[in-house]
């Protein structure tokens, strides 16, 4: 390949010798919870990757093979196994990266603002304004951001344009190929679950395809475009969203008519074609409180995605309805909110993983907050950090002494296995539980003489 | 058992021992789509069963071992093996069955009134109420009939009680067993699908249970009450529809942006936790138009389940989208709608069956009517028969001959094999096809010269 010619010059048979040699460099833009983990398993299949990242402190973290974050199992030693066998770097330099890559793969975050509820995509576009500049003619820039259909084509393909003076599908390529992990297993997910690629061109797809079969070994779905390849990760998301709210207000039904909403669900489910969902005080994490509101920002979806909208709306109330479940249960006892101490056991937004991430459980904080509760607050992946200006207790027994109230917010594994005895024993009497994960048992908490509240579970 | 005692008076051993001795006598109520191969199913369990319907020509049928029905394999043999062993016979008098039936399970339907969207349950009351005045002491009444959660509760039981004089839960039994099987495939349904059981008492529950573990040899799953095992039935329903309108209004969307719907499911599905559900032209049928309605019904749904009301609008506005669909390719061809013929292959609400309950087709048809074209309709299933005043051809052939517009309502497997360079010469030239089931070819219809539109598939 001579200086002026890059990688998709080559035919895809070329590529992908050159892929199994190890000679294709790669850069990975963004080193968060789904970048670190590509760029480590780029590096595992022995192809020289450099990371970037504008965060100093990340950069040299993964320089010395260390992690920021404890509930990636597996992901320390895989980086400090490609650390040592130098097929990795850091750098908060993009130029350095991007300069040498003949594959640039983009995984900076596309958060959600929370009051306006649209899709913040200044750090994507920024970014590819940043790649552009320095990228080299025919390399191929690989969107896995989670994006809107129709973003990639319209804005950032202009950008990198722009700031390349290059032309998409001429001088360079592009795909989209979201990614699909789960934090807490994406090392795993990397392996099983397949990926769908969609670019701009014949080529850019099939070169990112190639490289991902490599990369991961699993199977990838070529889809039309990128449009398509957005609006499927988009689109399996907003699924889920839609059927959590479904058994959400199923649940909220359920504590009307007197039915427990699991004992429904186990029923259901025996229906081949029924898929269970499950109740909760709303959704959280980067993705499903986030890509509806990508689908609905499309000017594609005006007036329409009624379902989608209402999906949103139920779940967003949630957090309301487990007030609505604890000023219940205060009915049994009589007691002034300022008197009252409420212990919350759990504030990530899914268990057995350290991410806050729009956790519906801090708008319950907020809410307890404002009606002048005493909250404690216990969670063992953030012990003595802050949460909603609350410093979380040291241990389960700290946070539950003295409570008339105890809220279960996560249900990390952790919680699971609670002997009741000693918590009546530890609460104030009589004390109250309310379970908004449905993963506790009413019957064994009402044993003991605890109040007991949940999500469709309310029934005695 | 003396004159005065029911089988309710016997224990739960005794009364299995007397099922496996064929010493129970049934009683079902109502010979339709599920009454008579539930009947069926009985008798060939050996249990003496006796048949009712009000209607003289189905028990007439019956008693001949004939169907009157063309789409549910294998039952009319089965009928005819237990009318040779005389283990059935059907009558039009409710007391001749109920007067000796230890075992009374009522199949009467509860049918969506079309215009105000309530369910109306008089043919089951009314049943019920005759069913009362004849019924034993201490006999078990099993309601199969699909209901909203409290209806058993609050209406059936009153109903029972008054007429007979006799006190629920002390002088009779009342179970809910909600049919779960699927016209064209019922009676293998009865083998595969579990069923779910839950009763006024624990021994309506258990009896119930036994007797339909011995019957269908399927797992059966008992709940805590009467509410808990309609509620199943129904939201596992409520579940489809709620699937079914967000694919839909996804379709919708997917037709505005360029994206072919089927490559987006196909590829959604590739995550373990996406179920694929298909857009159509509405939902059809004794249950996914009928259920969500038992559920808003509830005084208990007052304010809440936005997402299943969403779904009901958006399912029902889907014939409208078909015209919508229609008109958007009319645009490419220049004719007065006059002088327009259109084609409908397949009525019924899904494939294979010969069943036009509630079908979305039937609107479509009306708003072509209205739209004055002329229209042809085809269906194998109602051959020379009627559908909104219109005679049904007699074969494919005549119905898409010299039509404009050829609309596939229903993907019969008769229609998925059509040779599209004869629908092109059979057809007007331009033809225009337009798939509301997402099973026919968009670039092989393409190829041959006629214009195409599916709902989300309409992109080129």
């Amino acid at each position: 390949m001579s200086e002026n010619k890059g990688i998709l010059d080559l035919e895809i048979e070329e590529f992908e010798k050159r892929v199994q040699n190890s000679a294709v460099k790669i850069s990975v833009i963004g080193l968060g919870r789904i970048g670190l983990p590509t760029a480590v398993a780029i590096a595992k299949a022995d192809l020289p990757t450099i990371g970037v990242d504008i965060n100093q402190e990340i950069v040299e973290f993964v320089n010395r093979g260390k992690l920021r974050i404890n509930d990636e199992p597996g992901l320390e030693e895989a980086l400090q196994k490609v650390i040592e066998n130098k097929k990795i770097t850091a750098t908060t330099k993009i130029s350095e990266s991007v300069n040498e890559a003949d594959v640039i793969i983009v995984c900076l975050p596309t958060p959600l603002e929370i009051n306006s509820k649209k899709t913040n995509y200044q750090y994507l576009l920024k970014g590819c304004s940043e790649i552009a500049k320095f990228m080299k003619r025919n390399s191929l820039i690989i969107i896995e951001s989670t994006v809107g259909p129709g973003i990639v084509e319209n804005e950032v393909i202009p950008v990198l344009e722009k700031e390349s003076n290059l032309v998409a599908g001429k001088d360079f390529g592009v795909s989209s190929c979201p990614e699909r992990a789960n934090p807490s297993t994406i090392l795993t997910d990397f392996n099983k679950i397949p990926r769908v690629v969609g670019g701009i061109d014949d080529k850019s797809t099939k070169f990112a395809s190639k490289l991902y079969q490599f990369v991961f070994k699993i199977e990838v779905i070529s889809v039309k475009n990128c449009k398509t390849a957005n609006a499927v990760k988009v689109v399996e998301n907003v699924f889920r969203d839609v059927n959590v709210a479904f058994i959400n207000e199923i649940a909220i039904f359920c504590d009307r008519i007197g039915i427990d909403v699991n004992e429904l669900i186990e029923a259901c489910k025996t229906k081949y074609n029924f898929i269970p969902h499950f109740p909760g005080p709303g959704v959280g994490g980067p993705c499903l409180p986030v890509n509806p509101y990508q689908l609905l920002d499309a000017p594609e979806s005006k007036d329409i995605l009624q379902v989608v909208r209402a999906a949103r709306e139920v779940n967003s109330q949630m957090p309301e309805y487990v007030i609505e479940l604890l000023t219940n249960a205060l009915k049994e006892i009589s007691k002034n909110s300022e008197d009252i101490t409420i212990g919350i056991l759990g504030i990530s937004y899914k268990p057995n993983v350290g991410d806050t991430q729009l956790t519906p459980i801090k708008e319950v904080v907020q809410k307890l907050k404002q009606m002048n509760f005493k909250i404690k607050i216990f969670d063992p992946y953030f012990i003595n950090k802050e949460f909603s200006s609350i410093k979380i207790e040291e241990n389960f027994e700290n946070a539950v002494t003295d409570c008339d109230v105890l809220i279960l917010g996560t249900d990390h594994d952790e919680f699971l296995n609670i002997d009741y005895k000693v918590l009546k024993n530890l609460m104030k009497s009589p004390g109250i539980v309310i379970d908004t994960r449905g993963n506790l048992s009413p019957s064994e908490i009402r044993s003991v003489g605890l109040i007991f509240r949940g999500i469709g579970r309310s029934v005695k």
